[in-house]
Parts: structure tokens; C-alpha cells; sequence
């Protein structure tokens, strides 16, 4: 049986490579064909649109960046719409709107086709080792009919509840993310205007209820400003667009997050968004005129 | 040797306790006598004054309430100053103000004493139990003194600078336990008003980027609605107000910590400041006009 994938970013490359390694029959297709190259050489059949992918697969594997892209890989020209078998299964990875979510899971069930909203936590290095933690809405049967598959490159695969369930869920991953990261860039200011040796302080703390893997993970590399992305502001910025305009539409007040929004917003003017997402910390520095750790201390 | 034992709290009795417990002569005082009762009975001397105290032990703990507890143990009339032995040693147990804490050291230090500011974290259970967290500012030297006394108490002790710094640490504490504890209030918020089965949510985001000691131990508090507190609201009001105050003398901008000292205040404000700091997420339940959790999911 074929599995197919569509979209060979940073994530989609290293999740699809897992399934070729694993020797799974795979097609893949991505907009920039040059990045079809590794897989094919690495034994993946090259598809020529999501529409041919989708003709020679009963399960399509997505995972592109953003809502209009999903959009368009499903329902734009030679979309997967136009190819779509019978019985066949989407896995949409991608972190995208909930509400598009449901309206691609509707047009493809009009297809005789299901959908699993399936987005991942866990980072190019997770996608890589096949250690992904995947948050899945839709029909727990379908999800059961893919696990093997899933099984590839995630070490987690939890079934959260219907369709736009998984996204939904990603969405509060997210908040959580960004205002723990909060916490963590304004514990180490505090610190830091207070001249604490930031590292006797972080080891302090981090084992009891300010713990946080925000503080275990990303303290250290704000202390030593190391400002390699884990995930982009670029990125991260996009979906907490997703959360902002969705708690929107639920009428959800979201202060904290709301306000890492508009921190993400300067540091994105400065021209930094493709730092890691722990560059936080430089939105307060630049509030407070000081900078956090970087000398030796 | 006798040990002194001066406040003796939620936190103080059972720290109290455990030195009794570990064999150790130990003098104790407390503003209100009968709570000095359930230690005598177990074996410890009743000290008349703080003065009385210092006069009986080289050795003298406090673990009262706030700056202005410590400094009347400390200054006031019949005071720790006015019985304190040439080579004794004050250690502070209380969550404190920095600078308070550097005016006591030093009228300590005139009368031939020293000082360890020695905050603590763990909650009534880590002080019962002995395993709390100890952040120590001061002398390295005179905390190897006291260490095997502290060691009855706590399962964590770490020297953290000069004196003042364990102070100031556990501030730093302070910032990512309630900023940390906003994170999770906000997460759940949303995951509630998007309609998300809160348990399955939890669970497939906490052991990942987004997980914390808050979000996986007051979470599920947070969702069963169980208010019991490890830290109450008013307890954790009085640090942050050290935080904020502690702060502006150093001209460091806090704004997420802010934001929370005034979603607490108008809880205090709604007369539930004894219930425990995760109770937080009631503030934001208060501004979106529905509840999280509490229902059979």
C-alpha cells in the first residue's frame, strides 16, 4: 500500500524520510520540487501534484505550514480533492485553524474520504528521530488505521476528541508554551537587575513549583544567549495568530497571551523572527534596557 | 547544643518538629504560647522571648511571616539583639525583603553574629515531611554550620551568594511559580471555551515543550475545582508584593507578574485569599464569564 505525504519542510522531510526507512511504500510531493530529491533518492516515488498523490494513495499524509496552504494543497488546482479514492484517509500535521479544519474534514467526507487533524509537537529534531508527540481529532477508527504509519516518527499519539479537536488542543500547547516562556524571560530579568548569578539561581529553583521544561530547556540558552530556534518567532508568531483569532471567535479573553503576541510583534520589526522563540527575553531587555546573562559569570 | 526555633507556623511547627524528631535540643517561641503546646509535648524547651532564646542557644532559626515579623523578632523589645551570643548564628527562614534582610544582617553582625537568609519552598507537606528547598544567602562557611540541622528539614539546600541573595532567589521563585500558574490558567481557559475534554488535553501536552510543575500539579486542581491550598492567595499576594517592591527599587519592569499581583487583588478583594494560589484561573473565569473544569467529563 502506498502512504502519501505532501509537504517536505522542515518537519514533513524528516517524518516522510522516517516512513521510507521503515519500508513503507511512500509518494511525495512538495511545492519546490528540489526538496523532493533526498526522499526520492532515498527510495520515496516522486508525485507530481497533491491530485496524483492523492489518486495513488488511500492514505495522504499533510504537513505544510499554514491554513491557506492546506487550503490550497486540498482544494486548489490539481488539489487532493481532484484525486481523492474512495475510503481514503487525509492526516493533516500541519497547525492550522480549527474552523478550516472542519471545513476541509466536510469537503472531504463529501468525497466519500475522512480526515484526522493530526498536528505535532517536538521540533526538525523530533521529526527527525521519529520522537514526535502527535495530538489527533477525528474517528478514533480512523486514527487506529494510520497508527502504524504514525508510529514512524512519533513516540506519543494521543486521541483528544473529534474533528479540530487536535488543532484546538495544539492551540493550548501553544499558550502554554509562550507565557511559561514569559515566566522564565521575566524570572531571569528579575535576576539579572538584581545581580544574581543566574545559574546557581536557575539550579535552584527548577526542581520545585517554578519548574518548567520553558526554564530547564531554553533558561540556560537565554543565559548563555544562544538564540538557535528549537521554533522560530516566525513560526511560533503564526500560531499564536491561529490562538488569537480563535479565542476570538470563541469570545476568550487571553491577556498573557495577548501580550506575548505584541512582544513577538516588535521583536519580528527588529528583524529577529527567525531567532528561536526564547528570543523573548529580548522584548523585555528592551524594555528594561538591560541585557540578561552573556558574560561569564 | 541547643537549637532555637522562633515562629512556629504552618511551616515553622512542622520544621520545628522534625529537628525535635532528629534528637536535636531544640528552644522554641512563638507569639501566640499555645502554639509552642504540641512541641513541648514532644520534647522541646519553651523559650520566654526571642531574647530568651538567643540567650540559651548559639543557634537561633526564624521562620515567621514577613519583613515587619522578622524585624520585631529581631529588634523589637526582649528581642533576638538584646540576648544574642558573640559568635552566634541567625538564620532566616522567612520570605523576606531583600533589603530588610541586609539591615538585619548587619545589626546582627555588630553585636559579633552572623546571618543566612534561607528561604524555603515545598509547602506545609515539605516542611512536615522534610524535604523542602532551602535557598541560602550568606557565608558558605557558616551554612556548613548549620547544614546537618537544616539537613532535618530539607532534602535541598543550595548556596546561592552573598546575603540577601537566597531572598532574592526565592523571588525570582515567585515570578515563575505565578507566571507560570497564568500560563495554565490562560491554557485551560481556552481549552474550556473551545469545548476541549480537559483531562485528555492536559495529558497530551504536558510532557512536552509545554509542561510544568504548575500545569501537571495544580492543573488537575484547577479542573476538579479543588481551591485546598498548598500556598494560599494572601501567602503569595505578600511575595509578589516583595517582588513588585523589590522591583521598582531596582528599576526592573515585571509586567506579567504585575498583571497577576492585580488578578489577585481582585480576588482578595472577593474574600478568597485563603484559598490556594491556582485559584488564579478564577480571576480570568471572572473576566471570560464562564468556568473551567467541576464538570463530569
Amino acid at each position: 500500500m502506498n502512504i502519501g505525504f505532501i509537504g517536505l519542510g522542515i518537519m514533513g522531510s524528516g517524518m516522510a524520510r522516517n516512513l521510507v526507512d521503515k519500508g513503507f511504500e511512500v509518494v511525495v510531493w512538495n511545492r519546490t520540487a528540489s526538496r523532493m530529491d533526498p526522499l526520492a533518492a532515498a527510495g520515496a516515488a516522486r508525485g507530481a501534484s497533491p491530485e496524483d498523490v492523492a489518486s495513488r494513495c488511500d492514505i495522504v499524509m499533510v504537513c505544510v505550514s499554514d491554513s491557506p496552504d492546506v487550503r490550497e494543497v486540498v482544494m486548489g488546482e490539481r488539489g487532493l480533492l481532484e484525486g481523492l479514492r474512495e475510503g481514503a484517509l487525509v492526516v493533516d500535521h500541519s497547525t492550522i485553524s480549527p474552523s478550516v479544519t472542519l471545513e476541509m474534514a466536510e469537503a472531504v467526507r463529501a468525497r466519500g474520504a475522512d480526515w484526522l487533524d493530526a498536528p505535532v509537537s517536538g521540533g526538525s529534531e523530533g521529526a527527525a528521530r521519529g520522537t514526535l508527540a502527535v495530538m489527533v481529532g477525528g474517528d478514533s477508527s480512523q486514527l487506529e488505521r494510520v497508527r502504524p504509519f504514525i508510529d514512524s516518527y512519533a513516540s506519543t499519539i494521543g486521541h483528544v476528541g473529534p474533528t479540530g479537536a487536535g488543532q484546538t488542543v495544539k492551540l493550548v500547547n501553544q499558550i502554554l508554551v509562550v507565557v511559561t516562556g514569559l515566566a522564565v524571560s521575566e524570572g531571569l530579568l528579575f535576576a539579572q537587575g538584581a545581580g544574581l548569578d543566574l545559574r546557581s539561581t536557575l539550579c535552584a529553583v527548577e526542581g520545585g513549583a517554578a519548574g518548567s521544561w520553558m526554564l530547564s530547556n531554553r533558561g540556560p540558552q537565554m543565559i548563555e544567549r544562544d538564540w538557535r530556534p528549537g521554533f522560530t518567532i516566525d513560526l511560533q508568531q503564526k500560531d499564536l495568530r491561529l490562538v488569537l483569532e480563535t479565542a476570538d471567535e470563541l469570545g476568550i479573553p487571553l491577556p498573557a497571551t495577548a501580550l506575548v503576541f505584541q512582544l513577538y510583534r516588535a521583536l519580528q520589526r527588529q528583524g529577529i523572527g527567525s531567532e528561536g522563540n526564547h528570543a523573548l527575553v529580548k522584548a523585555l531587555e528592551g524594555i528594561a534596557g538591560f541585557e540578561v546573562g552573556g558574560r561569564a559569570e
